[in-house]
């Protein structure tokens, strides 16, 4: 999040008011904890949040002014100025996205039937322990340009973010189609529940049944999902209890997987994402990131 | 949500301020088309505003502010001021909330620790047409004495409502654990991927799994599932395209299902929440509903 080349924290894309809101999730996969945080304006690190609301409210999800509500009574919780989010190539994207759709009339905000929005650059993780404990957290800025408090699917548990005690997803997409399609929730039921490999589900829910109802599947697409599956999976021995495995990139399509894997080397950007989840639980990772 | 009994609407459950914030959702099966909507304040039927997003915004979920000012743009949504949805015996709830909640000294806000919340009374339904689409549609108060704007499940495609070319749910419950378990989608996809029968994926998800997470279970449970799977049921014919069957009750345990079946009469209760999802679709029921 605090990396301005993704779309998430520091870097987020701007909405139609010029403004950011934040979305984030976390899920813990063996206890199915979760937490999840919509509409953020003021906190620096939103996956951060999320993990409070999940360690330390009876609830799982809050929204826009209730959760910086929240944020207020946690001492640990950095708040920024809303500006702080702000980046230049993110607000020439807005002024793109706003030129292009002063030129079409607002169509789409009228229809629905707009181009691709732009919601490139989610940050997303999944992390597999050495008890073969699994977690799933997503970081995103959303869609430039977004409109009247929408919320993707990124905060919400099943669509952007899932674990359970033997699969995890994190998902970047056309967001309504990842919620219109359980993507994250499908994805770990066809493994768990009809014995899809985890590249076969990921494949069939990302690559066929999203881009068939009109959700990606364009020139660039791109698409992220992130699982571990720990039955698909050697899991190394000798790692201690907080240690994650190593996470690699497995191209589907015009997509990604990421599997725990140990033997691969990983490039910066999946450096950054593995950083993400490994300091976010306090945790230094086995090999590979930072 | 006009029947001030449901906690829905007029008679919804009061938050920690003394408020209303309603959340709802509804879901088309066979398109997987899906609108939502959470925090809503001064929107008389949020289940109508959530099928304004379905229809009409390029988005599926909205929350608070955002979600009050797409309503803004729609001349049908209904407006009313927040106290329109005040009643005496809701108001009783939240005050005896909010003094069990001092003498334990806000445990429950720090720790996640507290009793089951009061969530009772969400108003769902699952309808099933003659052409075998199903729609599922869900619409709540939320849980008296919730805080920091607070989303449960009925929002939540994936978890309070799903409906998809043959299977669909409207769950409620104690909001938490049906997102952290992705009820309604879970209890869909046992079906579609396992060939669970959609009672024994009901029961395994919501007596099962629910209370053994923690949620539910407790002996004044009223969790109520609803959902149509055309598999398991004989759509009766002559019926025109705009008519949907009717429901029908089926116990498990402390639970509900609704499927559809045209043989029994329904009572009161169940002919409200037909209504709900009839009048929202501007469709006649062909049976029992007034």
């Amino acid at each position: 999040e605090d990396a301005p080349q993704f779309n998430a924290g520091k870097g987020a894309v701007f909405n139609a008011k010029g403004g950011h809101e934040l979305d984030a999730s976390i899920m813990e996969g063996h206890t199915r904890r979760a937490g999840a945080v919509a509409g953020i304006t003021t906190v620096k690190n939103p996956i951060k949040l999320a993990r409070a609301v999940m360690e330390r409210s009876p609830h799982v999800m809050l929204a826009a002014g209730g959760a910086e509500a929240f944020a207020d009574t946690q001492k640990d919780i950095e708040r920024v100025p809303n500006s702080y989010f702000d980046t230049d190539k993110r607000r020439q994207q807005l002024d793109k996205a706003q030129r292009d759709e002063a030129a079409k009339g607002k169509r789409e905000a009228r229809t629905g039937d707009g181009d691709a929005p732009t919601y490139f650059g989610t940050v997303g993780a999944v992390a597999l322990d050495a008890q073969g404990h699994i977690a799933a957290a997503t970081s995103t800025g959303g869609m430039t340009n977004k409109k009247w408090g929408r919320v993707g699917d990124s905060p919400i548990i099943g669509a952007g973010t899932w674990a359970d005690d033997r699969c995890g997803v994190s998902g970047t997409g056309w967001g309504e189609y990842y919620i219109r399609n359980a993507v994250a929730h499908d994805i770990c039921a066809r493994v768990g529940y009809r014995g899809d490999s985890l590249q076969a589900a990921a494949e069939e829910v990302v690559n066929r049944i999203v881009p068939a109802a009109g959700g990606d599947g364009v020139g660039d697409d791109q698409a992220v999902v992130s699982g571990g599956d720990q039955q698909e999976l050697r899991v190394q021995g000798g790692l201690s209890r907080h240690d994650f495995l190593c996470v690699d990139v497995l191209h589907i399509k015009a997509s990604f997987i990421f599997v725990v894997n140990t033997r691969l080397p990983l490039s910066e950007g999946k450096r950054v994402e593995i950083r993400v989840i490994t300091e976010l639980f306090g945790m230094s990772p086995a090999c590979g990131a930072p």
